[in-house]
């Protein structure tokens, strides 16, 4: 089954594209696109931003935090609006499409509806955040935790690798921390966000769908686990004698492969590794490692969690070696609203496109947001799966088609 | 079965370990043992161990290559000539057992030759080599190599962490590059080599044993492999479209630790691994490890090997992930002499010891040695089977007994 493309002039796909590559321009690094909160880039690429708003008709502003936000008031400023967004920074040598794609198309969006002559019944709110990445500071999606009043003053204290604090670095960009509280929004009078992002897996691709709707954000369990043996001469121990620390971490790693393939959209990941003392010639005394665990839903991804502890512990067990599993992180799933997925749903069936679910392993603005009001997300296809990269590549009927299922969409919700 | 302790007062062991404890003075660190090839740690204890030999009644001096060597004409000057050995450098951070005690124990055998009036039939040379541990020079053996007229030229361009030529240390310490041909015995004037040696394993503690006899020294394969596989996203690439290059690596460890169980008296070890990117939240794209493989058979060792080779090979095949071994050692096995061994049995009999027979996983003077005349070793107990570290240990009694079994061997050789 696939989706058959909606449009043939693609219009709304190279108007997209072009603001993209306008953004991607924005870099702190000259050689690559860098572009992280706070940073001169940052700036230039949020006033940039704001420039397109503000062109697109939106009573635009920078808010407190960098936030560009611009809003249309629609007949009835006073109905529940509509937010769309995404975020303008990315990581370290980044791709151009994570996070821009959806702050793009949401200005797009308002273009096309001012194009059609379409007034919208209720505001609509475009919003590119700053802090999505996780890429300078050790903040984790603060400027949309903002908007439902969540943000930690805290955060302000948080200092980049070049000792520099968020409230200093804020401070440079032309921000203001005495203002935060100004940004958090009346719930009452939000109806829903929506946000377009880059699938950065490769499920779509594989289905050969160009764009698919978010079911849920993957809650997410992260551990260190120590393993503890005892070092030896590689050439005087023998194997039965052994206690090799690296030996029993291989066979957990491979259990928490086999083990987070077990149950439907689960991931689990070991993604580093320490081995000590690290010699060719020296039995692995003690071997460090990652878990990273994820589901959509909290109590299918708590089961797996404990069937790889336990499995773990069996394998230390069996092997006399020592097993420490610190767990240090477990962030719920976000589901996505319904009633916004059927919007997406009707939308894609109205351009005879099936829909396509899938689950959200990476997090989003969009988990923020659920905080304020129902969120949901469009995921479009990205080559390769490939994000967080240079590579990281759409093509411009795919953007197309992103376009118009959210200008639809957004069209279906307020009028 | 256990061997019985053969002396009450325990006056070699004590000796030796009398000895031991002063050449335990000489480091190049204040806060640990340390004393590397050349250095002048190795300098002082040289000259202390050429005081030992003198003392003993040794013709002695230190060869041009810092080895130290004491030589008893004997009744004969002209007949072949029993070497006894060991090394006196040591690893960084080292016990005081490893290799010193295969020294002292020769320079102990002479003193008790002498206080039992027992004049050799033929000349006994007490040697300490200086290049044993191959921790400061890229060098292996080399001073005992150089008996055999093994002393490859090349070595002495070999450089230290700090950048010193061996050539440039070995004129510092104040020897003489010069007259490294002058070390090369003639064969015909030797006998053979004895070379006692702590078991750097635990497998005589294992069994309740104070000595064993080595029946040979593995042959060790080396090799590096690469697993590539493709990075991703931790939490957007569903498991079966995964190429974990870590999930891969760590089934290839498993299969490592198996193969090298499988048959009698090998070991294969993985000892240090490299992920790359290693980070909690991306899937490893690339893992490098290190294999070691050790067998008393050259046969058992290639076939070993090779089912190594095989099941990484398949287990790539089946993950697709890439595969790349590059084999760098390939060093092989030295059977020790089974005359001389016939002659540490029978001294361990009329001693009222059971023999036990062990492999040397860990390479020694004696596989240099062997290349000039039959060779055999005695392997000491050692505490918890741990060396390369301060916590080696072995006790007086273990030490009295090595004494009495060298001493009668010698005497049964020589007389």
């Amino acid at each position: 089954m696939t989706q058959s493309p909606v449009s043939t002039d693609l219009a709304l796909g190279r108007r997209a594209m072009a603001l993209l590559d306008q953004l991607a321009q924005y870099s702190d690094e000259p050689s690559c696109l860098t572009r992280l909160y706070l940073s001169k880039a940052h700036r230039r690429a949020a006033e940039a931003t704001l420039g397109f708003m503000q062109n697109a008709g939106l009573d635009s502003h920078i808010d407190p935090l960098g936030s560009v936000v611009g809003r249309l008031d629609g007949a009835n400023p006073d109905a529940p609006a509509l937010l769309i967004g995404s975020h303008i920074d990315t990581v370290v040598d980044a791709g151009r499409y994570d996070g821009t794609l959806g702050v793009v198309l949401g200005i797009v969006t308002i273009e096309a509806l001012r194009q059609q002559g379409v007034v919208p019944a209720c505001p609509i709110e475009i919003v590119a955040f700053g802090d999505e990445e996780n890429a300078r500071f050790p903040t984790n999606l603060s400027t949309s935790a903002a908007l439902s009043g969540r943000y930690d003053p805290a955060w302000l204290d948080g200092i980049d690798q070049d000792g520099i604090t968020l409230r200093d670095a804020l401070a440079a960009f032309g921000g203001d921390p005495s203002r935060i509280g100004t940004i958090a929004r009346d719930r009452a009078r939000y109806r829903g966000y929506l946000e377009v992002h880059i699938e950065q897996g490769p499920q779509l691709e594989a289905a050969g769908f160009a764009v698919g709707i978010v079911s849920a954000i993957s809650g997410i369990s992260r551990a260190r686990a120590a393993v503890t043996g005892e070092a030896g001469h590689a050439g005087t121990v023998p194997m039965p004698m052994r206690r090799d620390a690296l030996a029993a971490a291989a066979e957990m790693i491979v259990a928490v492969e086999r083990t987070g393939a077990i149950r439907l959209d689960t991931v689990a990941t070991v993604g580093a590794t320490q081995v000590r003392p690290g010699a060719i010639n020296v039995i692995p005394a003690r071997v460090d490692f990652t878990l990273d665990a994820r589901s959509p839903d909290d109590v299918v991804r708590h089961a797996m969690v404990r069937d790889i502890m336990t499995e773990c512990e069996a394998i230390a067990q069996k092997r006399g070696v020592g097993l420490a599993i610190e767990p240090f992180m477990d962030s719920p799933a976000t589901p996505m609203d319904s009633a916004l997925i059927a919007v997406f749903e009707h939308t894609l069936r109205s351009l005879g496109i099936s829909p396509m679910s899938v689950a959200s392993g990476a997090g989003h603005d969009a988990v923020a947001m659920a905080g304020l009001c129902p969120s949901a997300m469009l995921f479009v296809r990205c080559k390769g799966g490939i994000s967080h990269n240079p590579a990281e590549s759409i093509t411009v009927e795919d953007a197309d088609i992103a376009a118009r299922v959210l200008i639809e969409s957004v069209k279906k919700l307020v009028t």
